[in-house]
C-alpha cells in the first residue's frame, strides 16, 4: 500500500517527473499525468515512446510527484514496472486523467496504443 | 551555449528534478532549485549528499526544469557533471539562489560543505 501522502499528491492534479533508462544507462525524464491503484504508481503513455522502450529493456522507473501549489512538498518513488495494461482499459484511464487534468475527454490524436505502466515502489521518500 | 528557453527556465524560480544514478544503476531524482552560466546547468548541494557521492561515481545527471506558471512547460537537460566548485564561492552562490527563492540569504543550517555541480549539457529537450 502505498502512503497516505503519495496517494494523495497521485489523485490530484499534479505533475510527475518519469525517469526511465536508456540502453547506455542515461537517465531519460518527462514530465506526465499520474495516478495511483493503491499500491502501484500508474503512468499512462503510448508503446511508441521511448520511455516504454526504456521500461521494456530495464523496467526501473523513479517518479517525483510535485505538489503543484508547493513545489518543496513532493515524493520520490523508485519502483518497478511490473506489468502493463492495453486496450480499452488503457484508452479509458487517459481519459479519466485527461477529465482530471483538463476536465474533458483525452482529444490528442493517439499516434500507436495506450498502455497503463503500473510501477511497484520499492522505496518511497516523501520530502 | 544553452538555448534560450532553458536559460529563461533556469534563470526564475523554477524547480528542477536533478536525476542521479545510484551504484546499481538504479535512477534518483530531486526537487532542487536551479541556476545556470550560459554553458552550464549549476546545482549547488552538499558534499554528504547522495546525489553527490553519486555524480562523482557516475558523473551523468539529467536536470528537467519545470515551469513554475506551466507545468507543460519544461526542458529536459541530460548532461555530465564536468567539475564541481567548493569553497566561498558555493556558499556565496546558495545566498544568491535563496535570495532568488526565498527573498533572504539562505539561513539552513549547512552539514558539511556546499558545492556546485556544473553540469555540461549533452542533450536538451525542450516541451
Amino acid at each position: 500500500m502505498l502512503d497516505d501522502k503519495t496517494r494523495a499528491l497521485a489523485s490530484a492534479r499534479n505533475f510527475a517527473v518519469l525517469t526511465t533508462l536508456m540502453a547506455d544507462g542515461t537517465p531519460q525524464s518527462h514530465v506526465m499525468w499520474v495516478d495511483h491503484d493503491d499500491e502501484h504508481i500508474l503512468i499512462n503513455t503510448e508503446i511508441h515512446r521511448q520511455k516504454y522502450a526504456n521500461v521494456t529493456r530495464d523496467p526501473r522507473a523513479t517518479v517525483t510527484i510535485i505538489d503543484a501549489d508547493d513545489g518543496y512538498s513532493y515524493t520520490e518513488v523508485r519502483g518497478t514496472v511490473v506489468d502493463t495494461v492495453g486496450g480499452e482499459t488503457a484508452r479509458r484511464h487517459i481519459d479519466e486523467l485527461s477529465l482530471r487534468y483538463f476536465g474533458r475527454p483525452y482529444s490528442n490524436r493517439i499516434q500507436s496504443e495506450r498502455v497503463i505502466l503500473r510501477i511497484r515502489p520499492d522505496r518511497v521518500i516523501v520530502h
